[in-house]
């Protein structure tokens, strides 16, 4: 017998008859002699009532009430499918954020879990019921309403399995597990029946969005288990571990690509220590996220200087760098927001060489010029002209036989 | 300066603007220099729609977690009203039930409450806020979310003005005040700018259906100013206090009605001690509420036996009356549900002789028929034909000339 915390997002439980569908799964995973915690989210377009509401009465509404007010959203889910489960003879007991007590700090809107109080819930296991709890919520120490932020139920949940030392975290999605790629783009991309935490910070963080990055890296530190599986199909799903629990580790795990990025150059900047930050503190100011950063020696003694923003943040960024540039006494200033990222992933690179290699060829091969390259210990990226993304990402798939069981 | 506490109902809070307004009336009162709590229902409708999701799930949801659902709405509204005062410049904080712990007992969906921690909101109204606090729910000892049943938003108001000591209660409604009687009816009815506590509960539960039961009996007990007026319309409303603040105490204050009656009689019930009880032992098992009883001695050893029930019940407690009837050896069962109940109503009648014979006289005058009589210290109640319902109550209100100041 095992100790498991399901987690079903807003698709999962978008229906009373969606939460139906939720119930029988419980109730059939209880059958196969597990406890049972249940986090879910509010059923979808929820949040974005609410949200709509808030706007509607002022469009920067007051953090604290805004959070008692999205917090009604999972409150609502909790107490419907702990009816599904009374109705169907399984005993259940519903917990919001504060009644589990899940201790977070005061930032309203976007809190994060201090301590997880798992007396009460491990006496209501021991009493043979189901808890269903309300994710994406907590209660600060002084007793005020907070909220995770958008995906925070995934967070809850491996928290919760952190806390209660649960054997599994199991997430339910409306996919069925993490793939090689995004299987629109490249048909036969396959389903990964492992991958290492480090690899799904790295998918998650590129693009591949099939759980929230905060949850990951949370069961990562705490070397939960977590299992990516779908509400809707049967199947194994994917399960997300340390790098010692997979026994045969895969060279590369799969291609994440992300098609939001706009690329910034700085042509002719006097090379001087410091001129990293002077150009970048100003973007950093307005709030713009910088993602990939590369710096090349020119010949002369100045310096060319790229990085790349979000595809919406590009005309701010534009702005910004233009004046910074001015007082630099940079030559000149580019920028291309028709580009994309595609990265290799795979935590087998550390002890393989070649596979850089092996990229840079593929792409030259089908005539694809790369514009910026950036490695990690377990990631290649590269920044390409978006008009090459399917060919690159199909290429290299078949390049790296992701679609081949291995 | 004064403490008040206000409450406004769903149809005050039913949609943004209406909140909007609300939060203008909420300023309005802190300017003249009061301090305040705020008491808000769910958005009109909200309620409803949480019970529907409840029984699409299961016709009787289990009761602890259709608390935790009907909340929500709650909880919605006083984030959304504290948006709103908070965008206005006015300090304002919400609170739900569990937040400020209104205590309850454990009754779901029927709690009563059982103490109130002022401690808190007495420290934020120190601090110049407006509090905002969800109606209609409690916490129980064990921390499980509880609602005091429909209306309950009234007994919360209450409940806090007695437990801080508040100078006045203000329920704010869609109708501007307490009636002599309904203006549907009557058209020159006329407002009355007091009442006291045992009028307003006759009055109310004889189907002038102002404020919930539960909330003047709790105003009366604790001898909390209670006022009725409009959310949408300026005045001073209806003020209902004990007899003692009311210095002139007119003769009638007010005359009720009520449609829904049904009236049954046994005839020639052996006259033995015991009979009322069997009679309605059976009628009580069926969860079937009686209203007025009435058993008159006959001139043989028998006796006749009359009671009133809500329409509704009328064919169920026709079946179970005859079925009684045959067991007991009563000559016959008659029943009428064509009937309704008008009642004069002032705490004036204990002082004034001869209020009951004006009021007979009055319907004699106007070939009105009475079929039952019952009263009470302040009240006169008389069952009559349906069809004489308006011509009742308007000769009965020119008679104790209710329409014309006095």
């Amino acid at each position: 017998m095992a100790l498991i915390v399901q987690k079903y997002g807003g698709t999962s439980v978008g229906s009373l008859e969606r939460i139906a569908n939720v119930a029988e799964k419980v109730i059939a995973a209880r059958a196969a002699g597990h406890d049972l915690i249940v986090v879910v989210s509010a059923m979808t377009g929820e949040t974005d009532r609410l949200l709509g509401l808030a706007k509607g009465i002022d469009p920067q509404p007051n953090p604290r009430e805004l959070d008692v007010l999205l917090s009604t959203g999972e409150q609502a889910t909790i107490a419907l499918l702990s009816m599904a489960l009374e109705k169907r003879g399984c005993p259940a007991r519903s917990y919001t954020g504060a009644q589990v007590r899940i201790l977070t700090d005061s930032a309203f809107n976007k809190a994060r879990i201090v301590d997880i109080d798992a007396q009460r819930l491990r006496a209501d296991l021991a009493c043979g019921r189901v808890l269903v709890v309300a994710g994406f919520q907590g209660v600060d120490d002084a007793g005020n309403i907070t909220t995770l932020g958008r995906g925070g139920s995934d967070t809850t949940a491996v928290a919760l399995a952190a806390a209660l030392k649960a054997d599994e975290c199991q997430i339910y999605t409306d996919v069925d597990g993490v793939y090689t790629t995004d299987p629109r783009v490249v048909p036969d991309a396959r389903r990964l029946d492992r991958i290492t935490y480090e690899e799904m910070l790295e998918m998650a963080s590129l693009g591949a969005k099939v759980l929230q990055i905060r949850s990951v890296e949370f069961a990562s530190k705490y070397n939960v288990p977590l299992r990516v599986l779908s509400s809707f199909a049967e199947g194994q799903g994917t399960l997300i571990s340390s790098e010692e629990d997979v026994m045969e580790q895969a060279l590369i795990s799969g291609i994440a690509f992300n098609r939001d990025e706009a690329k910034l150059t700085v042509l002719g900047v006097p090379d001087q220590p410091g001129v990293a930050y002077r150009i970048l503190g100003p973007i950093a100011d307005a709030n713009i996220e910088v993602d990939m950063i590369v710096q090349n020696v020119a010949e002369d003694s100045t310096t060319d200087f790229t990085f790349t923003v979000h595809r919406d943040d590009y005309d701010k960024a534009l702005r910004i760098l233009r004046e910074t540039a001015n007082e630099l006494g940079a030559r000149e200033v580019t920028g291309d927001n028709k580009i994309v990222k595609i990265s290799l992933v795979g935590v087998g690179m550390r002890s393989h060489a070649g596979i850089a290699s092996t990229m840079f060829q593929t792409l030259a091969a089908e005539g694809i010029n790369i514009r910026m390259i950036s490695t990690s210990e377990i990631k290649i990226s590269v920044v390409v002209d978006e008009k090459y993304l399917e060919l690159g990402v199909r290429a290299l798939h078949a390049a790296f036989h992701l679609d081949s069981k291995k």
